[in-house]
């Protein structure tokens, strides 16, 4: 591959993400090129970047989903490149050909593996194929109810059965006890039947009790692939990530050392470049299970920066210009243990319902060894109802979990903002919770064994008010 | 030593040193005593304390130097301990016997070996015995100009005269040529006669070009000591450090094993316990003078902290409490490279005059890999004329010197505040110069090789705002 000479790059997303491309940009002597909206146009973002280009009015399919906005301001401005960060159209496949269309390089991999790891079904029967361990299951379609019966016996219940032509949610049903299992089989055949005109189905195990455990990885185009240790993301709500950590802590060495090498030998086999994430299950057993693949850079990168010492979006960037991977495999280190807190404006005792408002007061925790705080806001600024709650992420870097955990706490504690409620006191509280102290914990660990007490313990304190320290301690 | 549980600690400080030993109380679950002026009263350090008391009005004589104020604060709100920071009576043998008397543990050395140290001339002694290689001079007094012009002679030109009894600064003479010799001897000796009623004098050799390298030390009350990687400290304007490095990119492996080894040895055989800080300095050819030593903990304690991974202020308390190191000098381990700007309210274009003020705005350049800064202040805060200017650390960790540059000079060019004058452009530019770029500075060198042509360059661009990124990228 051709190295090209990266000198402006338009940074397609906003919020933290947004400031983090731009200083990695600005490190690597490159100017950055922000997108705005009305919403966003007093944003650290664009006060960082050299220049920045309305994109739209503030819903996101006018704006940060435009991709002929998008682009057009990359060519007004004259870029080389787009760094489409997470989530919006980081890995839409359409948006990276078209950028490809008009001379533009889309900082990840080809939208063909973009296209191949999208399709989460076509992706597991892939990794099937290479070698990966997916949840357990038919693998063949079933078109009879005594075939589902001996599959699903040998599994175990409970077992999902999915429409083999599926995608669409249609056809999906779990069923618990093998007496179950004739009226599931029977309803998820017709619907697959109508909704797809192919009555095939899939029989899956579900696996309880699993950690989500999720492993990062790196490839340039000469083929060097470098995998970073594993984050454990499995505290999640609504099923969505609330607190990751890296390593897993239950994860040996040995077991690590296997699960590297698994994804390192995947991605290279799968001729996979740039960065991405391979998810799995975790069981008690300690037997992974591929889940999919993110084909884009993590919200929860940071503790995977803090652990290895490894600066993810310059390498991104350098990838994309078609430099070479400047490590190996070995020269992966793991040191200490990182996690990182969501901090987002949110009422957890309302079902985590979103908490748009303006920040008056804003103090951050920041200045102690091992902490380090991404936030795409100051004070003053607006969370907007048209995007995602999360103010900032909280992380913490330290020698072992313990004194991460006391660290997180003292700067959950300290942290002061007013103006909007936010989960900081449940982000405090569940880090101090024997479920988090003890690391045990499973996906559906918030929801079962601490949402109940938590919310029966906030009764009595007042939610209107966050006013750190003070109220913390007390 | 008798373990001591400590419950409750006094930090007799302010400003960013106050909040960072009140987090590192907090993080060892012990709580923190504020005091205040004042000036004071609205600071995050007493924000952050679990209870504040106000120990008198601005002037520091009758506040943070007030010492029955601060020892009648301790006691009343039952603390065990106080920590002094740096600064203020952190290197006060009266005041750490204050508190032995009043029951109360001194987080620091003994009085015994403050005193010793305090005397500079007498520590230089003490250290020469114990073979410490000091400035090369003639050690004992010289009563005669015959004297004085063959130790001169010896030495090589530029010497000083020192009167023997001094301490006051009365009797100093710096004599550059053996022509100028007689007739500073004599005006010494007058000087020295005057003062003290006692005209002995010393010759000491003047050393130029050299850097100043420090190392700091933790001991314990059982015989552990530790010396940690060496800080390049040359980087001064009227004789304050502006800007730290750790390690010194001039010291050789080799050299570095030496010197920690000579510092641990001698703190072994001084007795010395808690934390403090050998001060050198180092010729072209590499070889090292004690000057000084510190008994305290240093303004520039975190760069120590982020290339060692350790937390200097929670082994100061454990250490007090009367624990055991938890660590041996085999277990340091030198980690990158780390930077420290001093970042203050003053004009570096009116010869660094304080520029005291309110913070109008203040947007930290918080949140990416290695990037860390300490602050005493928020948005709104005060720098109050009273005490120094200082308005926060910044910190950077990174795996070389060039990539700890660049990531420097990106947080000095984003850092946005405003409502008063700061040295933000000034440490931008210098961190960007071919003097600190190259390492090869010495303590004379922001003088010699920078100053006059960064001022020349600032004629041009206006003093009254700091914009931040936008006025820095252009």
């Amino acid at each position: 591959m051709k190295t090209k000479r990266f000198t402006k790059v338009l940074v397609a997303n906003r919020g933290e993400i947004a400031v983090q491309i731009i200083r990695a940009l600005h490190e690597l002597n490159i100017q950055a090129v922000a997108v705005y909206t009305p919403a966003d146009q007093d944003s650290p973002a664009v006060r960082l970047a050299d220049e920045a280009v309305c994109i739209g009015p503030n819903p996101v399919t006018a704006s940060y989903l435009n991709m002929q906005a998008i682009i057009s301001a990359a060519n007004l401005t004259g870029c080389q490149a787009i760094h489409p960060g997470y989530g919006f159209l980081s890995e839409n496949a359409t948006f990276a050909e078209l950028c490809a269309a008009c001379h533009l390089t889309f900082i990840g991999p080809s939208a063909a593996l973009i296209t191949k790891m999208g399709d989460k079904e076509a992706a597991r029967e892939t990794m099937h194929r290479l070698g990966v361990p997916v949840i357990p299951g038919s693998h063949q379609v079933i078109t009879n109810l005594a075939e589902a019966e001996t599959v699903a016996k040998q599994l175990g219940y409970p077992v999902m059965l999915k429409a083999a032509a599926g995608g669409g949610g249609k056809g999906i049903r779990t069923v618990t006890t093998a007496q179950a299992m004739s009226a599931n089989f029977q309803s998820a055949q017709r619907e697959a039947r109508a909704s797809y005109s192919d009555d095939r189905l899939y029989v899956e195990k579900i696996l309880t009790n699993v950690k989500h455990v999720e492993v990062q990885v790196l490839a340039d185009h000469f083929g060097h692939v470098v995998a970073l240790p594993e984050r454990d993301c499995s505290l999640q709500r609504h099923h969505q990530k609330i607190i990751e950590e890296s390593p897993c802590a239950l994860v040996t060495p040995k077991q690590r050392q296997w699960l590297l090498n698994l994804v390192a030998t995947t991605t290279k086999r799968l001729g996979y470049t740039n960065t991405g994430t391979f998810e799995f299950l975790m069981d008690q057993q300690g037997r992974f299970y591929f889940l999919e693949m993110n084909t884009r850079l993590q919200v929860e990168h940071p503790v995977t920066e803090m652990v290895t010492g490894l600066e993810l979006i310059k390498l991104q960037v350098r990838i994309a210009a078609g430099q070479p991977l400047p490590l190996r495999q070995a020269d992966v280190q793991l040191t200490g243990v990182a996690m990182e807190c969501r901090f987002n404006a949110e009422d957890p005792q309302h079902d985590f319902r979103p908490q748009p408002g303006t920040i008056k007061k804003l103090v951050l925790p920041t200045g102690s060894l091992g902490v380090r705080i991404d936030a795409g806001i100051v004070q003053g600024s607006l969370i907007s109802p048209f995007y995602d709650s999360m103010i900032a992420k909280i992380v913490v870097h330290g020698p072992d979990r313990q004194r991460v955990c006391q660290k997180m706490q003292r700067c959950l504690a300290e942290l002061q903002l007013s103006g909007l409620q936010t989960n900081r006191r449940f982000l405090h509280d569940l880090v101090g919770s024997p479920l988090v102290q003890t690391a045990k914990y499973t996906t559906e660990g918030i929801e079962t064994q601490f949402m109940k007490g938590w919310l029966d313990a906030q009764t009595k304190i007042s939610t209107t008010d966050d006013r750190g320290a003070t109220s913390a301690a007390s």
